[in-house]
């Protein structure tokens, strides 16, 4: 039998052992020279297959060895930029969508040790898939969460993966999702969830998942045109939800939520994708290890190299009733132990906002000007910039499209920008796509 | 025999072939479904061995069908973004180091589908490279070349592969170098060259076969503390050269020139490695396919998500006789045709440097505040800023380390910022080491 054959069954058996058989825990035998561990001793027997990976490592270490695969990452502590890296194993962080963003996020997050990933993604990869990093042309027909699940475990067995595969937007997928990121106490067992979808739907469900448990979570999405993209934070009650504001995109691209009709290929680049995973996962690092700032939205416009940030404030008349009520608790509990995390938004300001700023966006490092509501008093009457004003330069609102109207049409017909559009306009669209 | 030791049997097995066998050609073999390719059927016999990829393709199809690894590519040129996708079979690229950034840089054109690369590196993988994307745990021990190779060569079976595995700083090394760079008409035969390496003698040497040849190339760096890097332009004599200015940094970092001296383990994250590979090959794209605008000087610092950008001049002064000559005949060239690449360089101005602006540094985005330089005739008496107010906030000189001093004692000792150290001072020092 030729090595390619025998290189694709292998993988064939592999993969035929199934989600069950595929735990982590199960795929971690030892086959190179790995740094001290006791668990590296191979046990015998079918069932503890593995690709050719490396020993599980009890405890980060970091010496400087070349077998220590944690030596780098410990070394952020001796140069002064994490206090406690080893932090990362007990972070739990889930990816839903496991595609150009997420699977390269997955990695990124695998490579650096985190504790535990959930995947999520109903989909297979297919070889229209390999312009974009992570899956191997030998993993077509195999489902995403999968195939990615075999290359993580790989790459590091330290990381417990759990892979799902079933689409979140639907009733029952919803239902099974909240309950997979649901722990025994009612509350969520995750530290972060990151939204890596490419549809409007998913990004609903996730807003509305984490909104029942109080979930922050991270958005990314990257334009149809492939040559822009962003992430944005969420965290309920504090800034806005997916649903307080029109989706916001990066310059001239819409959103990729419309990849998905029928008969359209949307153009995608490995360079773009792999930027928005490494804003994304730089962002979750500094969330989950708390250094340096925290972005609450940052954007990318590929042709000119420009990347823009603002925040974004909660919408008082969300449409959402979870998200009133997550605003309801942060206003009180800002009012009883003033606002937290104060290192990763150093201005606090989460004053309501005014007539002519609805969507309550905060353009920054406009220090100079006085960006909107910038020491400004916390109260209703806190003054705004016009809303015009609102968005920075090559932010513009994007819509959903959901109801399958066509994004080229309503480019020519100039609903994309905001021009032409009141934001009122926006805000009904939004609302009937809601109900 | 269990599934985990066939894999690594027929790993090994592939791995035994050596460069020979591994070639591009020989190892394209069709094992999944791909989009009608005349060289589809496998050949039998173990000389045909491969990882189990897909069939090469002959020509780029634009065709939406899942089994067209092109098509979301293809989907830039319906999308308005580039003009002929499929110039990019025709580019070769150099690629000089194979690790934490120029792995992704290659796996990224490889995806795209770039004619052909050059890889070199001397190094061999190690499991304490797994913290970055790219490697894998079962390739420890392999060369960086080799294993970059076998991986990409699965990837994209079009994209032909050439493996150096060589220093290209020793006195050999760097014939070689000029050697496999330089066609039968003694000219360049890459269309770019791209500089991922650790170290600044490669730096120097890399922009030394450069301005033999008058190759453009890219020049990339991540700090020795993770969390900042750059990538950075060079065309002979018409911008600067890597010995016209002292190398340039972002923030607080020193740059991973530092990071191979004995005994010290400088940090690294997947996520910024990933974020500079993005950023260098968006802008390999952008100028090899003539798209967009080509960024001459990207900064990225990772705590602040900070991105600043800028034009470096080329000194007139610049202590590289080749480089002189490079400028004078750029000048002739531009006296005669005009200034060429308007199109990714909108501001032309390369009128020589004042004396307060000694290394030409030109910020970008100031248009409200006269940039040094801008709307300024060009000529010897152009107006220019100050050296100090030339560098954009958070861009600061670093001092090469060639000579084994210690960077931490030369940051405590104030050195690597400008401030206490003249411009004079440090263009000494680079003198110094240049000789």
């Amino acid at each position: 039998m030729a090595v390619n054959q025998r290189v694709q069954a292998a993988i064939q058996e592999l993969h035929s052992d199934g989600p069950a058989a595929a735990s982590a825990g199960s795929l971690a035998t030892a086959s190179t020279a790995a740094a001290g561990s006791p668990s590296a001793a191979p046990s015998a027997g079918e069932a503890q297959s593995a690709p050719a990976g490396r020993a599980k490592i009890e405890k980060m270490s970091a010496e400087v060895k070349d077998d220590n695969p944690y030596s780098r990452l410990m070394a952020l502590q001796r140069m002064g930029i994490v206090k406690d890296y080893e932090k990362i194993r007990e972070k739990r962080v889930a990816i839903v969508g496991v595609g150009g963003v997420g699977s390269v996020a997955a990695e990124m997050l695998t490579r650096c040790g985190v504790g535990s990933l959930l995947l999520y993604d109903y989909d297979k990869v297919e070889l229209a898939n390999m312009n974009r990093l992570f899956f191997r042309p030998e993993q077509s027909g195999m489902t995403k969460t999968e195939a990615a699940k075999q290359t993580l475990v790989n790459i590091n067995p330290d990381v417990d993966i759990e892979a799902f595969h079933f689409n979140i937007s639907t009733l029952k997928g919803f239902d099974e999702f909240v309950k997979t990121i649901t722990g025994p106490d009612g509350a969520s067992r995750c530290d972060l969830i990151l939204s890596c979808v490419d549809n409007y739907e998913a990004r609903m469900s996730i807003n509305q998942a984490c909104l029942e448990l109080g979930q922050t979570w991270m958005e990314s999405g990257v334009s149809e045109d492939a040559v822009s993209g962003h992430i944005q934070v969420v965290r309920p009650g504090k800034t806005a939800c997916f649903e307080c504001v029109p989706p916001l995109v990066v310059a001239s691209g819409i959103d990729e939520k419309t990849l998905k009709r029928e008969g359209v290929c949307a153009a995608s680049l490995p360079t773009t994708m792999g930027m928005v995973a490494g804003m994304l996962i730089q962002n979750s690092l500094k969330y989950l290890l708390r250094f340096g700032t925290v972005t609450p939205y940052l954007g990318y416009s590929a042709l000119k190299d420009f990347f823009p940030t603002m925040q974004i404030h909660p919408n008082p008349q969300c449409n959402n009733p979870l998200c009133m009520q997550r605003q309801a608790e942060y206003r009180r509990k800002v009012e009883l132990e003033g606002p937290s995390d104060a290192e990763d938004e150093p201005e606090e300001d989460s004053g309501p906002l005014h007539e002519d700023n609805e969507w309550n966006i905060e353009v920054e490092g406009d220090d100079e000007e006085g960006a909107a509501g910038e020491g400004a008093a916390a109260g209703p009457a806190a003054p705004a910039a016009p809303a015009a004003a609102a968005l920075p330069e090559g932010i513009e609102y994007s819509l959903p499209t959901a109801e399958k109207v066509d994004a080229a049409k309503l480019e020519a017909e100039g609903v994309v920008t905001t021009e032409g559009e009141t934001v009122d306009d926006l805000a009904a669209q939004l609302a009937a796509l809601s109900q």
